[in-house]
């Protein structure tokens, strides 16, 4: 089987947006094993989309069509391809139903143009929307082809696929796929390839892709079989492999769980609370663990010091330090982090303090240059780190760092209490 | 004139990449007037790649390839590219010579796949590429087209679209563009396209393109004429139409500015110094304010009081008012933007609390419901806002409205100064 994408719209032609659309639509493609050779963008015009249909129509199985199912004059994709298959559009009663309902909840009057978007082409299916008012078209032809149409908006697109699509291709393709992520922390792509050669490149039933992110590699294990059973067995025993290989650096083999989660998991875990005390990060590490839903329990209360001043005031590091050692050193990052932890009274603290750039490096403490500090349970631990990049690249990579020290230190605190070392 | 790109990679099909620089091109073109009607992407395969560049060949003046010049086999562009024009691939000696001294500097042997980096077609112009081993290759025929070859690593492309291809196109074209940006804060999208409705409409010599960000708006102004002269004087009166309008939501109209800079710039200009202190944005603030190269002279601290009690001891909101009004009111952030100046000694702070769902939300108090105070020089403004999304949207959209209110209440301070109202 094979599937293409075409992306509808004025705006992608013009640059204004980045067509994410089209590489999330390719992953899943990827995920079902359907082949996809083309992907192409044409403008909110009928000709040149009716040729491009025409196109891709002749050379592949199933057509995505993204984007131009919205509100206005400009938006044509369900006209020009309820045109290219001969096909009226009628009002469909659900549809229409639900976009009045819209209208009503939030006391705004329905406009005129609204009506187009319950127009169906005869005889296709409609895949239902919960997040916008244009629901998703499915058009199948007599020799088996697929069409299928979905708004542009991303989070409107990925519902509908998930809740919709995704049960048609299972079925389709009378295959089921299983796959599972590792997701890695602290360890380089290529220490991760290079650990994973044998596994990545194995071009047979399981596949092994990893995906690199700020100081994390996302690895995909992909199976295809007959029976969700089936699948589920070939890919397990690799995820086992893998873990075994890296041990410590997986931090979570679930999809949506992210470093920061675990983090807070982690600490929830072990009845810790923590705190965070922040110079170049200023605030970044804060607020990715403040993201995570129900932190409160962990998290209370944070600093930002970023001048020498507020890091004396605040948490109370102390004047002989800065002037011996300078803000940007393994002492300062020490006393943040015993200091921030002593004065909030939490379990856990992590700090960074950190050349962030473009200026203020020298020879001795170049751009990059970065402290990090974790404090557990008064158990400190410094790492140096040299980032590259821009100041935001820079920050970034510290952010997902000093995360990963944190996670490290508590769990080799927690191993060392499980094995009853070094207590005292 | 017309241009289209072609991306080569299977990792784009693959969905493992986002296709950015097809983003970038398309602005590229634009800036110059270019119309751009395609986009498409085939992986490395020379008979997809040949079918897809003759139908690009057939309705494009300018044809774009990125992707595939790399040193693997895979990497077949060139080739694929050559054997269509039919034409020889021989080696560049300069280019020989970059690759040769890019390996001795690193003391690494070159590998014998290198060469193939310094074959090009036979007549070909080379581009010289200053951050990769790829040169670009610009191949014009008889009939007046021109096939572009770019390495794919976007800040290759990139570097070599400015230093060489911006030039070729500017003689080429024989047009001058100039474009200015007119960055808006605090108005909707909706708003600010009624209020210059017949300014963006107008299909003329000058186009007001708007892109929406969060909590912002920006507003391209692009101009054509024979010279640069001629061009600024059709943008000028436009930018000042647009400011005239829309007053004080215009924060800048720098291409790079951003509303954090302009916010760190305003606080210089008037010697203030600032402080935040933040619940459910949970340091983001502070992390976008520090992101700004020098602003330490403004920024020096600030504060993340999640919960109640770290409220209570590091700002002095009172117990009373979190009893009576609850942590996310009118009330505690205008005590926790009074204490955050007081025991900072900031001039000028800025607070937040809301609830960033999904849990925790009441009916009198909803998801989305956010609190923002300011205070400049003791003057305290408080908002409250009701916005929609998830967890991470809802946190972003405080984080640009806490600027956003931080710069008003700034700019009104001062006028007020300035004409001397309501001073004492």
């Amino acid at each position: 089987m094979t599937a293409e994408t075409i992306s509808v719209g004025t705006e992608i032609l013009l640059g204004n947006i980045v067509n994410t659309n089209a590489a999330y639509l390719a992953a899943q493609y990827a995920k079902f094993g359907i082949e996809s050779y083309y992907q192409t963008t044409v403008g909110d015009n009928a000709a040149r989309l009716t040729e491009t249909l025409k196109l891709a129509a002749s050379r592949s199985d199933l057509v995505v069509l993204t984007g131009g199912l919205g509100p206005t004059q400009d938006d044509i994709t369900k006209e020009t391809v309820a045109e290219y298959f001969g096909k009226k559009l009628v009002e469909d009663r659900a549809t229409m139903e639900r976009i009045e309902a819209f209208f009503a909840k939030r006391g705004k009057t329905m406009a005129e143009n609204n009506v187009r978007q319950a127009m169906i082409p005869e005889g296709a299916r409609i895949l239902e929307n919960n997040n916008g008012l244009a629901p998703g078209i499915l058009i199948e032809t007599e020799e088996g082809k697929a069409f299928l149409l979905l708004p542009g908006p991303p989070e409107e697109l990925r519902a509908i696929w998930e809740a919709h699509v995704e049960p048609y291709l299972r079925e389709k393709t009378g295959d089921v796929i299983y796959s599972s992520m590792v997701k890695v922390c602290g360890r380089s792509e290529s220490e991760v390839a290079e650990l994973l050669d044998d596994l990545i490149v194995r071009g047979g039933d399981v596949t092994v892709a990893p995906y690199a992110k700020t100081a994390e590699v996302h690895l995909r294990v992909t199976a295809h079989a007959q029976n969700e059973k089936d699948a589920k067995k070939l890919v397990k025993p690799v995820v086992k492999e893998i873990k075994g290989r890296l041990g410590n650096s997986v931090y979570t083999t679930h999809e949506e769980r992210t470093l920061e989660e675990e983090v807070v998991e982690l600490l929830k875990a072990n009845a810790l609370t923590m705190t965070t005390v922040e110079s170049c990060t200023g605030g970044l590490i804060a607020g990715r663990i403040v993201n995570v839903p129900g932190v409160s329990e962990v998290y209370k209360s944070g600093y930002i010091t970023y001048s020498n001043k507020a890091k004396r005031k605040m948490v109370g590091v102390k004047k002989k330090t800065l002037d011996k050692y300078g803000a940007v050193s393994a002492q300062t990052v020490t006393e943040m982090v015993r200091g921030a932890a002593a004065y909030t009274k939490a379990d856990v603290a992590v700090a960074v303090s950190g050349i962030a750039g473009p200026d203020g490096g020298t020879d001795e403490k170049p751009v990059g240059l970065v402290y990090i500090a974790a404090n557990v349970c008064g158990e400190i631990t410094v790492q140096e780190y040299h980032f590259s990049g821009n100041r935001e690249k820079i920050r970034e990579n510290a952010v997902a760092n000093a995360l990963i020290l944190l996670r490290g230190c508590v769990l080799e605190h927690y191993s060392r209490d499980l094995y009853g070392e070094e207590q005292g």
